[in-house]
């Protein structure tokens, strides 16, 4: 375990989602300064889905995100920002752009058996001084090898760091300590774990990532995320400050800010309500779950038996289609 | 770690706080319907502040406790309700109304170096032929080995269950199982685990108590109790059955009485604020927080420093006059 964890704050990426993708430029100018008051190490800034993300199909943004990238950049001194990019959503192009108007990191993001189309986009990242991350979503979706296999690919190309994503919330403590552990006994770089709430273990998850080694933690001041959001940045600076892991954070501006700031822009709390904890236990992504409930209706099942069933047929995004077939096979049982 | 673990809903008794002790029997009878439609096995019902607590200095119940225990035990054929008594508050003659009207278990909490007054309670609980609890509050206040001790009394009196109860929401997951662990190895009789979640481990902390062999576990549907809430109950049981163990509840059942019947009655939603965050951080009642922001203001003193010198000094109820003095104090510095 380390004494010393560094941040990455989401906000201002996941939390998009929460937003439904409506940030203006003078809430990002003002939470990037409070957070960079704050020493937040790393501020994600980019759509919900990474770079290129605004669309019909994933949520159009208010406000183009390299305007975003531009102020988050103007004011933070300390702070650096970070952008997200999914190969196949975003292009080298965007990545180019975010890193001249100043951003310093680059997490790209693949589902956890195709790191192999990451390779472009690390490289790339390398080459333009950025740091670059590789960022393994739905970890839950892939056994343990297979997860080691994928993340020492990111290494390979080039990753300064590798994430355990646990995109659905579906992870449980037990099982993140074994991917962790089979990460750190494989790889050179640092490890890191991003955490959502659906199962009400964001922080057990964390602190359990930590205990076996993780440096690298996301987090998400008010939990502003998809889903049930993200491991609550202020309160895991509470929580590794009372176990002597310094974060370098100013926890009382920290908690300031998330109150004052970031909790009035929030259109509702973010609860585990039914919908959220659903997600979690059938381990899906949120964007299944209007359709899966239009399929219910449409064949009087329940909602619940076709997120579960397709979580169990480890179906992912792009699949949208088989959430008809597996409420009609439901059905028909 | 077990594979049958025995649930407690604690939303009508601690989930009281979180409505200002405003239950109308309408209301729990509602409640208590659906939740023993889900099987859950133990209700607790009572004031916040256990038999007796409605008060000036507690805040006043809406509908005399006893009226809500007897409505809540002519709606359940299968779970068993639960009162709780905090000796000094509650008396005997509180219980064996209580008994009278249907109330099979007695959990009688004290703080967590004073197990010895509840010898008498939790003699005369087994008197009455009820199943007696000792519930020892504000455990994160004691070394292991005094937790032990006490709950060795608890034992010896004839405790048939003891808890470990986490009532700041101020214990790490680490911290749980060296104390769950140090009971295992020491009692005979059942061990609890009772969580809040002012620093989002309510659950982390659930599943470690778990794990070393804790088999009663406290819940509230939605969150709903004192400070951050409790572990959501709804959450446990999805978890506990993807981790193969059983609790004989009805999940979707659970789910959609939360969603239903509890979210519309909840005034506010459970989010981890900077309030609770503190109070967790503190260590400290959630009682002492209104007092601390008055003493702040009066001193010109962050009340966080307050709350956090309050919980260095293991200030607990009943201790409110230390915090004058504690915001003098530091304004002096």
């Amino acid at each position: 375990m380390s004494n010393e964890i560094i941040l990455t704050e989401v906000a201002l990426r996941d939390g998009s989602h929460a937003i439904s993708h409506q940030y203006t430029v003078e809430q990002v100018r003002s939470i990037v300064q409070s957070l960079n008051d704050a020493m937040i190490p790393y501020i994600e800034v980019s759509h919900g889905d990474g770079l290129g993300g605004s669309s019909l199909q994933y949520g159009l943004s208010k406000v183009d995100e390299m305007k975003l990238i531009e102020a988050a950049v103007s004011v933070s001194n300390f702070s650096k920002i970070a952008v997200l990019l999914i190969p196949g959503i975003g292009t080298i192009e965007d990545l180019k752009e975010a890193k001249k108007l100043g951003a310093k990191m680059a997490r790209v993001a693949t589902h956890v058996t195709e790191a192999d189309i990451s390779k472009q986009h690390i490289e790339t990242a390398k080459e333009l001084g950025m740091e670059a991350v590789g960022f393994l979503m739905m970890s839950h979706m892939a056994p343990v090898e297979t997860l080691v296999e994928q993340a020492k690919l990111m290494e390979n190309y080039g990753a300064d760091i590798v994430y355990v994503v646990d995109s659905a919330g579906a992870l449980l403590p037990h099982e993140v300590k074994e991917r962790i552990r089979a990460l750190r006994q494989t790889l050179e770089v640092d490890i890191g774990f991003h955490g959502h709430n659906n199962l009400s273990v964001a922080m057990g998850n964390t602190l359990a990532a930590i205990e076996e080694g993780a440096t690298r933690i996301d987090g998400s001041v008010r939990c502003l995320g998809a889903g049930a959001g993200n491991t609550q940045t202020e309160v895991l600076v509470a929580v590794l400050d009372k176990m002597g892991i310094s974060t370098g954070v100013d926890l009382y501006k920290l908690m300031d800010m998330a109150e004052e700031i970031v909790a009035p822009i929030l259109p509702k709390p973010q609860e585990i309500n039914r919908d959220s904890l659903t997600l979690g236990y059938a381990g899906v992504y949120s964007s299944f779950l209007l359709h899966a409930n239009r399929a219910a209706k449409r064949f009087s099942v329940d909602s619940r038996d076709i997120l579960i069933e397709l979580g169990r047929q480890k179906i992912v995004g792009g699949q949208e289609d088989m959430i008809i077939d597996v409420a009609a096979g439901l059905a028909n049982k």
